[in-house]
Formats: C-alpha cells, structure tokens, sequence
C-alpha cells in the first residue's frame, strides 16, 4: 500500500514553502532540495496553483509561496486532491458489473472503505503547522546558507 | 492508494472458503467463480497457506479449505502478511540517507504511519466473519447449481 510520489512531492513542496515563511522559492531549489526531479516537481507545482495551495509570481526573483497560511492546509484535504485513485482494490472503480461475482453481498468493500476513512481521518488531524514542528527545524535544514539558489533571500525574514 | 491485488485475491480467496463451510473447493474454481487467473491464485493461496490460513487436501477429490475457524481469520491480519509493503511514501523504505533532507525532522512520517495504523486498526475490527455475512449470501452467489466444478459437492453440507 502506497501513495503516488505525486502526493509524496506536493506535501513536500508544501513542507518546503512552510518553512520558507513567504519568501518566494523556485522549483530548482526546492528540486534540490529533496534532490528529486525539478520536471515531476513543475507538474506537482500547477496542481497544487491549481488547487489553492500554491501562488506564483513571475518575473526576475519571483517564485512560488504558499497561497494560504499553514494553518489552512490540512494534510488530509491535501492528499485527497493529490491521489489519483482511492481505489484500494480493482472493484472500487467499477461499478457493478459482471467482473466479481459477489459484488452485491460484498462487505470487504465497506470494511476497506471504512479504514481508508479512518487512514484520511487521521490525516484530517494535520495541518502543514503541524509538519513544521513547532521549532521550525525544517527551515534550518532545508534552507542553510550554502543552498544552491535563494532568490529574493534578503526579503525573507 | 491501492492495495496490491495479490491482497485483494489473497481476501477473495479466504472468502470463497469461508462461503463454502468446509466443503474442498479448487484454485480453477475459485478462478473462475471470480473471473481472474488461476496462475495468479495459485500463489496466492501457496502464500495463505504458509501462513496458516489454508490448508490443501491432496489427491483426487482433493482441495483446499480454510485451515483455521472464519472468526479466527482477522482481516487487519490478514492484509499484513499479503501486502509486501506499507511504505506509503518512499522514506519509509530508506534508511536515514542523503536522498531527503528534511529526514531528521520529518513530522509527515509520523502523520502518515498514525494513518496507516488507523487504515489498519480499522481492518483489525473484521473477521471473515464480517466479511461473510449474516446470512452467508456469499455462499449462494459464489455456488450456484450451475457452478462450472463442484468437487465433493455431496460432502458440502
């Protein structure tokens, strides 16, 4: 059982541009940063624009911030527009059909979308303040003075 | 998010059992009850019986059933020895290691295992009982007269 890494690179965006505390980062440092694919990481960017999550501004020393506190992302909101598919097992995406012969008395179905309930749940309990960690170690570690770009770093604290 | 469908076989297997009360059952006709390989069957219930949950009667007229009562078969259970893996996110499955940064102080793996473990608490709350249900309707859908074999079929009841 796993996530997509398309999930996995948008909550780390999120947890990149938390700890950047509004000042603006670029795609290439935050690909850097996690030392992953800056070309994943631009399609990842438009969702996460497209969702309400993330803003851009363009030009010289623009980049990307966090369209909204960190306080307002809840994590299990995040991943439910992140997922492609909830779909835990081949029968969830179909719907009543031939394919599986007990379809219609079938309580695995409802016991598995009870946890995936619970697992969203839990994750419903999160907000990025909560990834943050209250000491904000994350800006100190991903951020250090030696990081290949800071665009705009002088506007940042 | 998606459970491997060797997960999902390894359950409609022990469900198919469990409708079929003790009567020897074969990996071509739970295939075929189902609609999916039974190459694929096959190592799954090789797998479920390692485990202790099914147990194979050789020879003609030979099969398998449930090695185990169905309310001694817990779901949670279950779906912990057929999925080969619950790393959710890449990190799971590393080390501490050069590949993330933000490692040493990750909240987000946290958030996701207490997910997980709620996902899987969940499951722990169902045998194959529950899965059966009350009436055993299963065991109608999965045998009709018309089944394609019935082996022991006199022995069933």
């Amino acid at each position: 059982m796993r996530l997509t890494a398309f999930s996995d690179y948008a909550l780390r965006v999120l947890i990149y541009l938390g700890a950047a505390q509004g000042r603006l980062a670029t795609i290439a440092e935050i690909a850097a940063a996690y030392g992953i694919s800056a070309n994943h990481l631009r399609k990842v960017v438009h969702h996460l624009a497209r969702q309400g999550y993330v803003e851009t501004v363009r030009g010289k020393g623009g980049g990307l911030r966090l369209a909204r506190p960190a306080q307002a992302i809840n994590v299990g909101a995040v991943v439910r527009v992140t997922e492609d598919s909830f779909a835990l097992v081949d029968c969830f995406e179909r719907g009543a059909g031939p394919d599986c012969r007990i379809e219609r008395a079938c309580v695995l179905k409802d016991a598995l979308a009870r946890a995936l309930e619970a697992f969203l749940a839990t994750l419903d309990g999160y907000t990025l303040v909560d990834l943050l960690g209250p000491a904000r170690p994350l800006a100190r570690i991903l951020m250090p003075p030696a990081s290949p770009r800071r665009p705009a770093a002088a506007a940042s604290s």
